[in-house]
């Protein structure tokens, strides 16, 4: 669901005219897939990878040539880790229906994750999809405040239903937003800029008659740039916050990418959430992608009050959601982070690599602002010359480290910066092998 | 994702004055679930069942009780059937990525599932759930079209998204649609009505601006009666779907429900679709529920020239769909589905069951109209005075028959049809337990 890559311009997708270039496997898949499958489906790299097998952070191929993946943020706990795979096909062979059955372990499952939340998000709704907890999340808010405006970050992406790509100004820009939709800039630098763009936002609903029923950020800021927490972040969106509840508007935390300890551990905080590194009191929070390792599991935390005015009103049933199988693969994910000290480890592996990008950004003119959170980090690449971004060579940068068997991808809002979240068991094993890659890659760029 | 039970009045649902009345792990298990679980999460009966354990069309509580399934349509080829479940596991001990590398499980599930569909219906684009499915494909109809007007049967449901609550009149009423929408009554009897109102609600959307985009129906019509094909069906929905034709709309087949041989085997035809139960033509297909016996994946099938003119302008991934163990468990269903012959085993078996029930409708005046089409089945209860639906005698039949460990449920516009819609694997045996404890069920009733 959040795959902000720009329609036109250089891009790390396989392209037909590479076609005749493919061996003669790769090219039968890709035809064979081409006539089945919708236009919309992309594969990435001009020379398309097939993959057999996963295992932690490496991925396989038909022939046995690993690959690292600094990819792939789902399976967070590592490809196919074990104790997940175990509890499915343990699951799978018992039982598997739906939530208007007892089941314990659902009940299981929601004690221990909202154990994590606070400020009083106290109640659990699963659904299957980051697309489905955000829309579920705006009807809540719609709901409950009785309005109908969302306020959003300027690139914001928060999923492909019909109701959350009209608030996903990165698919498609301004033009394509609903009417009662309006961006913020995000909170760069000291954040004022943001704080200035809400209350004009908030004014300008206001004014239109829509009232503000929500503000929702994704609490990483993918797809705004990869804002790491600051002071300046922190208290420009404690005013941002201020005054959406001010205007009667919730703060919806879009968790679907930095939850599940993606932004690693904060001093003092068991490290799951990332609007606790940016100190906010969210009134609904939206999880999913790494919840189930890969399984379609995703959820809408909210303060129970707001539940109960939706509950009230609407009738609200997901089939799919909360199934046995499902909620064990959840529970088995959840046990592995912890037990593996997962979120520690990504603030720790997480500084590392930052360290090593840093050294990179010395080393390379093409590469500038190395930044991010735990194991979720950036860097831009640039043009020598005038230091501006710089897609094109991104994008070879992408391809030469697919040739040494690297899996990153370009991102952003000019497709100009390399983004880098593995799976969280990344090793610095795994560190030294991509800062190798990275920098044999550029020196043979230049 | 299907529940069309209303609001309020008589349910199958357990009440928090039930509570007093539990055993005590029950009793644990419900308040413990409420203390976590949103409070729009229901469970069946007033006496909530706790199941550990499925097989074929029986699922099983923890003390080992053994109830009849005669109400859950997802788990279809039967409960953890063995070889989904061995899929499941073989394939998530691999790998499990998503579809922007190449894996041939997708392409191999893909080329099958195609060969099942006719009139051009070549196009898969994989998703999680039957809302996603809808929701995708009012974007893609809107899309081509250029048209916003959606045209709905009176009491039709199609899903949970934002957009698709507002096409659902079963969850709210007319007052709950969106302003773009227009309600048909779906084609009793000879359908003249059906085809009436649909010249007015394409007349009123286009001279509100709207124009059509749109026409979707439950080719079962489950919400709105559960109309089994008739020449009279198969005439009203042909001049239904060439109005919408001619007014530059599309037809959206809504299979989620009936889809993979719920409704039997129709002569001659490999009976894996509502539509030709009915010699439709759609332009687009949703299918779900069954799909992956369990697992959370559905789809759009659609004509290729539709996909090209909404991927030109729209980009759409969405991570969970399509992904290797998605597909393993949905090639696995399908190869049970045929090599169990449960479409020809739907057809047979469910025309006995109608018999039993129409019997049954004859030998109680609580009863009337027992109809539906292969495994899809539903009978109406009635005021035995005055004849007019009866939803408390219905709803006391569903929990009589609960004591008596068969599981179906109420539903219908008031509430007052009994619905059954077994795993395909019903047996004779299972016709003949459901008949004999309903038979001694509304004995108990007079």
């Amino acid at each position: 669901m959040i795959e902000n890559e720009p329609m036109i311009g250089p891009a790390t997708y396989f392209r037909p005219e590479h076609r005749a270039a493919l061996d003669p496997r790769t090219r039968a898949l890709v035809d064979r897939r081409e006539a089945v499958l919708s236009p919309g489906y992309r594969l990435f790299y001009d020379h398309p990878i097939e993959f057999v097998r996963g295992s932690g952070t490496k991925l396989y191929t038909r022939d046995g040539d690993e690959y690292l993946d600094v990819y792939n943020n789902v399976p967070s706990v590592g490809h196919s880790h074990p104790r997940v795979t175990a509890a499915i096909a343990e699951q799978a062979a018992l039982l598997n229906t739906h939530t208007r059955y007892l089941h314990e372990g659902l009940i299981d499952y929601a004690e221990l994750l909202l154990d994590s939340f606070t400020h009083g998000l106290d109640t659990l709704t699963l659904v299957c999809t980051g697309s489905e907890a955000n829309d579920l999340a705006l009807r809540v808010a719609k709901q409950a405040t009785g309005h109908r405006g969302i306020v959003v970050t300027e690139n914001a992406y928060h999923g492909v239903t019909t109701e959350i790509a009209a608030i996903s100004p990165s698919l498609g820009g301004t033009d394509s937003l609903a009417p009662w939709v309006r961006t913020v800039r995000p909170p760069v630098d000291d954040g004022a800029v943001m704080v200035a763009d809400a209350r004009t936002a908030i004014a300008e609903l206001r004014a239109a008659g829509h009232g503000v029923a929500a503000l929702i950020v994704d609490t990483a800021f993918a797809s705004d740039g990869f804002l790491a927490p600051s002071p300046g972040t922190r208290s420009a969106l404690a005013e941002v916050q201020r005054l959406v509840h001010a205007a009667g508007g919730v703060l919806i935390a879009d968790e679907v990418q930095p939850g599940f300890g993606r932004l690693g551990q904060r001093s003092g905080e068991p490290g799951l959430w990332g609007y606790r590194h940016h100190d906010l009191t969210p009134d609904l929070v939206t999880i999913g992608k790494p919840m189930a390792n890969g399984l379609p599991v995703a959820a809408l935390v909210a303060r129970r009050e707001l539940m109960s005015a939706f509950g009230e009103r609407v009738r609200y049933f997901n089939t799919f959601a909360g199934t046995p199988v499902s909620v064990a693969a959840a529970r088995a994910t959840w046990q592995v982070l912890h037990d593996e000290n997962l979120p520690e480890h990504a603030a720790t592996i997480g500084a590392e690599l930052l360290a090593r990008l840093s050294e990179l950004v010395q080393q390379h003119d093409r590469l500038r602002a190395a930044r991010g959170q735990g194991l979720y980090l950036a860097v831009d690449v640039v043009d020598r010359e005038t230091g501006a971004p710089d897609a094109q060579a991104a994008v070879a940068i992408v391809s030469a480290l697919r040739e040494r068997r690297i899996l990153i991808s370009a991102s952003g809002r000019d497709n100009a910066a390399l983004k880098l979240r593995p799976p969280l068991p990344f090793s610095r094993a795994d560190v030294d092998r991509f800062a190798t890659e990275l920098d044999a890659a550029l020196r043979d760029l230049d």
